[in-house]
C-alpha cells in the first residue's frame, strides 16, 4: 500500500483500504518458528492471538513463584477466575481445557494482549499430581510447552519464536487512518500502566476502567471482603473508608496520565460473591487472616451465590440495595479530580453506571453521584466538570433507550452482555455448543467477536437513534471487546458512534478500522 | 353485576367491565379463619393465592410418604428443585426460605393452584434434626402449620379453613366473557389430568405441554440418565428408543382428551444437567442402581455444569448438538397422533421448537420435524394435519422475527425467559434485591407477575408486527405466566396476539380478562 501511495497510483485514502487490518495485528505478536515442530500434542480454541513459550504450571500461585526467579511459564488450568489474577499477569500463555472464546481466561488475556489458547477439550488436568493427560502424552510441572494463539495449537517442546519488524510503514498507515476517521478510538484501561500503554499506542481518552480489578490486587481484597461481611450499613462504611484513599490514588495515577482527556469510570459491576473464596482451603485461611470463624465465611459465601450470576445481583443493582459502595466510589474520583486539578493537570472524568435496565435505576443513582459530587467539590473548595452517564447493555435499556437518554451524558454500548442477553448465550457456557453451531454454520462467526448486526446490532441501531432524539447532546461509544473487532467497529461508525473503546493492544486495529469505515462510507 | 344486568340498568357488555379478576381468584380457592390464629410467626411473598393447613415436613420424601398414609403436609425447604417434584405435588401448601415471586417452587405452585409462600428470610431451617427455628419459635417435624398464600402469612397451628362459594353467577359472567372475546384461552398443561381440568375450566387447547416433567417421573428419570451418561449416539438412542413407548402414551391420553383441540406440545427444554443428581448420597444411589461406578456421574455433573445455565445449553441448542433427542419426542407425538386418530379421534398437534435465537437453528429443525413426521405418517399408513412453531422467548428473536417467521406455523411468546433476558434478571435470584425495588418505585410491579410493556412488550409488539408481516399466516400466542395475568391479558389482546395458554387454575380468570378486553377495544 506505502508503494502504491508513494508511486503516486493510488492516493492515501484508497491506500488505507488496501491493508488488511489482520496484518497490523499478526505485526504485533511473535510468531512460532514451526520448522522442527512436529504434531501439536492438542488443538483448542485460539481465543488471543502471539505465540508463547514456556515451562507448564498448574496453580496460579506456581506463575508467581516462578516468575520472581525469572522463570517463564505457561499456566495451565480447567477454567481461571478472578482469583487467578497474579498468576494470569505473570505467566507467557494461558491454555484452559474448559470455556469459550469468551470465558474469562479468553477475555482477560486478549485484554493483556497475552496469548492464550482455550476449551482444548482433550486436556486431563491432574492437580493433585501436577500433571496432564493430553491423549498418550503425559505433561508435567515445569516440562516446556510451546502454543500458538493463532492456530489454537499446543505443543510438548521449546520451539524457537522470531518477532515480525514493526517496519514504520504501519505507523504511516495509521496516521492516514487518524487524519481522516471520526470514530474516536480509546482504551479499556484499569491502571496507571495500562493507561500510558494506550496512549502510545494511539488512544484518545479511556472508554472503560473497570474498577473492580482494583479490589482484587493483594493490599484491597481483605479490605473488600471486610465490606461483604460486615452485618450492616455502618459495617460496610467502615470497611469502605479504609478503601477510600487506595482507589483514590489509583485514580489519581490514572487523571496524571490521561490528563485533559476522557477517562470514563465504571462503578463496581461484578456480584459480590466473586470476591469470596470458594474453595474450604482459601476460606479457612482468609479466617484466619480476618481472625473470624470459618462458618461465618462459607455461610455469607452461600447466601450471595446464585443460580445464574450473569444475571443476578450485580452491576448498579448493587447499588440500590447498599448505596454506600457507589457512594464511596464516586467520593474517590471526585477527590482524585480535584486534587490532581489542583496540581495544575486538567481532568476530564465521566461516571459510568452499569447494567441499567430502568431509567428509574440511572434516576436514582445519577442523584446519589450529583449530591456526592457537590459534597466533595464543596469540601476542596474546586469545580470540576463531569459527565454521568450509563452502560448500555440488556435489551430492556436498548428499547428503552428514549427514557434512560434524558438522564444521561452518555451511553456506553456494552456489546459483551449485549450479545449475551440478546442471544441467550452465557459466555462462559457457550463453549458446549459454540463450536456445533459455527460448524453447522447456524453462525457465520462467534457473535462475541464480531458483533451480529440482524440481533444485537438491531438493538444498538434503536437504542442510538432514540436515544440520540431524546438527548441530542448525547455521547455515544461502545466498550465491549467488539471495540476492538474491524467489522465491528465499521458497523459502529455506520450506526454514528461517536467513539469505541478497546484493549491497548487492539488499538492499532481500531484505528485503522475507523480510518477504513471512514473512507468506505464517503465512497458509498 | 349480575343484578346490574338482570335488572337492565347495564347491558352484559358493560356487567362484565364491573367485575375484578381478582375475586374470580378468591372464589377458586379455600381461606384461612385467622379468627382465633394470633400473631404470624412469619411472612414471606405471596407466591401463589389458597390457604393451606398441615403437619410441617422438610423433604420431599417426607410429604410423598405421610400422603400415602392420608396425611396432610406442608412442604418447608430453604429452595425446592425439579428433583422435589413428586412431594410437591402431594403437599397440601409449599414454603421456601430463599427464592422470589418466580422461584421454582412459586411457578411449580401456581401451576398446581397450590398455596404457597416463598422468600420468607426469617425461616432458619436444620435439615439435620429435622426443625426450623422463626425468629423465637422452633417447628419441629409433623408440628402443625397453616398458611395463607394471599397475604403469605404462616401460623404454628392448626387454623380452620372455609371453602367460598362457587356462585352460579361466576360462571354467567364467564359466559358473557366468552361470547365476546377474541384471545383463545389455553391451558398450560404436562399430562391427560391437567388436560381434563384445563377443558373444566374451559381451555379452548394446550398451549404448553412441558415434555421434560414427563422424563421426571419415576419410571423414566432412570432411562433419561441413561442417555445423558451414554458416550456416543448409538449409546443415547438406545436409551431413548426404551423411553418411545412411554411419551407416546402420555401423548395419546392427551390426545385423546383434547380430540380437535390444538395440543402444542415443547420439545425439550432444561439442560440436561438438571436431572442428574447433585448430592453425593443421591448419586451413590443412582450408581448403585444402574450398576456403574459414582465417579462416572459425579464427572458427568461437573462436564455439564454450567456457570449460567438459564443461558446455557438447553432448549434448542440441545437438539442441535443430540438431534436424537427431538427425533425421538417428535416420532413418539407423530406416532401417538396417528394410533389415536385411527380409533376414530380427531387430532391437532402443534409441535414448537423452544429457545430459537436465530433463523437458521428453526430451519434446521424443521426439516428433521418434517422428514420425522413424512416417516411416521408413511410407516403407519395415516395422514395428519400438524404445525411447527417456536417460542419467542430471546430479545435475538424478537427483533428478527420477519425471518424466523418465514419458517414458522406460530409463535408462542415465552414471556417468562423473554423477560428475564430483557433486563437480564434471573428469576432464581431476583429475590436479592427486587424487593428494594419494588419498594422504592423502580418498578411498579414484579415484571415476572404483569408483563412489563415499556421493555418486554416493546419486544413482543416488534415481533407481532414483523412477523405477521412476513407471514400473514402466523397464529400468535403466549405461554409464559403472564397470561394468566388480567393487566397482561388486555396487552396482549391489544397487540392482537391469537390466544393466551396459563396454568390451568388461571383459566377463569383469564376468560374474563379476555371479553374484558375486548369490551374495552370496542369502547375506545
Amino acid at each position: 500500500a506505502l508503494a502504491l501511495v508513494e508511486e503516486k497510483i493510488c492516493d492515501q485514502r484508497q491506500g488505507l483500504l488496501r491493508v488488511n487490518p489482520a496484518v497490523i495485528d499478526e505485526y504485533l505478536h511473535p510468531i512460532l518458528d514451526k520448522t522442527d515442530a512436529g504434531e501439536p500434542i492438542a488443538k483448542g480454541l485460539p481465543a488471543s492471538p502471539g505465540s508463547a513459550v514456556g515451562h507448564a504450571v498448574f496453580f496460579a500461585e506456581q506463575a508467581v513463584e516462578l516468575a520472581a526467579q525469572g522463570i517463564k511459564t505457561i499456566l495451565i488450568r480447567n477454567e481461571t477466575t478472578p482469583e487467578d489474577i497474579d498468576g494470569l499477569k505473570v505467566a507467557e500463555g494461558i491454555i484452559t481445557a474448559h470455556g469459550g472464546m469468551t470465558s474469562h481466561a479468553a477475555v482477560v488475556a486478549r485484554g493483556m494482549g497475552k496469548c492464550c489458547v482455550v476449551g482444548v477439550g482433550a486436556i486431563r488436568i491432574d492437580y493433585l499430581i501436577n500433571e496432564m493427560t493430553v491423549g498418550e502424552h503425559q505433561v508435567q510441572r515445569m516440562d516446556w510447552i510451546s502454543m500458538d494463539g493463532a492456530s489454537g495449537e499446543i505443543y510438548a517442546a521449546e520451539l524457537p519464536q522470531t518477532q515480525p519488524e514493526l517496519e514504520g510503514g504501519i505507523a504511516t498507515v495509521l496516521e492516514w487512518a487518524d487524519e481522516v476517521r471520526r470514530l474516536g478510538v480509546y482504551a479499556n484501561a484499569d491502571t496507571a500502566e495500562d493507561a500510558r500503554h494506550a496512549l502510545e499506542q494511539g488512544a484518545g481518552g479511556i472508554g472503560l476502567c473497570r474498577t473492580e480489578h482494583m479490589f482484587f490486587e493483594i493490599d484491597r481484597i481483605p479490605l473488600f471482603r471486610k465490606m461483604i461481611l460486615a452485618l450492616d450499613e455502618i459495617g460496610r462504611a467502615a470497611a469502605l473508608a479504609e478503601l477510600l484513599p487506595l482507589q483514590r490514588k489509583d485514580f489519581m495515577e490514572i487523571f496524571r496520565v490521561m490528563e485533559d482527556r476522557p477517562v470514563t469510570i465504571r462503578l463496581l459491576d461484578p456480584p459480590l460473591n466473586e470476591y469470596l473464596p470458594k474453595s474450604i482451603r482459601s476460606q479457612t485461611r482468609m479466617a484466619r487472616a480476618m481472625g473470624i470463624p470459618v462458618e461465618t465465611i462459607i455461610q455469607r459465601t452461600e447466601a450471595l451465590s446464585e443460580s445464574n450470576p450473569m444475571m443476578g445481583h450485580r452491576g448498579c443493582r448493587l447499588a440500590i440495595t447498599y448505596p454506600e459502595i457507589y457512594n464511596m466510589q464516586v467520593r474517590a474520583i471526585v477527590e482524585a479530580a480535584c486534587i490532581v486539578k489542583k496540581e495544575g493537570v486538567q481532568v476530564n472524568p465521566e461516571i459510568m453506571v452499569p447494567l441499567v435496565s430502568t431509567s428509574k435505576e440511572l434516576s436514582i443513582l445519577r442523584k446519589d453521584i450529583e449530591r456526592m459530587v457537590t459534597q466533595v467539590t464543596g469540601e476542596l473548595g474546586e469545580t470540576i466538570v463531569f459527565k454521568i452517564g450509563t452502560m448500555l447493555e440488556t435489551p430492556r435499556a436498548a428499547v428503552s433507550a428514549r427514557s434512560i437518554a434524558r438522564l444521561a451524558d452518555f451511553f456506553s454500548f456494552g456489546t459483551n452482555d449485549l450479545t449475551q442477553m440478546s442471544y441467550g448465550f452465557s459466555r462462559d457456557d457457550v463453549g458446549m455448543f459454540l463450536p456445533v453451531y459455527l460448524e453447522k454454520g447456524i453462525l457465520d462467526n462467534d457473535p462475541f467477536m464480531e458483533l451480529d448486526r440482524e440481533g444485537t446490532g438491531r438493538l444498538v441501531k434503536i437504542a442510538v437513534k432514540e436515544g440520540r432524539e431524546a438527548n441530542p447532546d448525547l455521547k455515544l461509544g461502545v466498550c465491549g471487546e467488539h471495540g476492538g473487532d474491524p467489522q465491528s467497529v465499521k458497523f459502529f461508525h455506520q450506526v454514528g458512534l461517536d467513539y469505541v473503546s478497546c484493549s491497548p493492544f487492539r488499538i492499532p486495529v481500531a484505528r485503522l478500522a475507523a480510518g477504513q469505515a471512514m473512507v468506505e462510507s464517503q465512497a458509498d
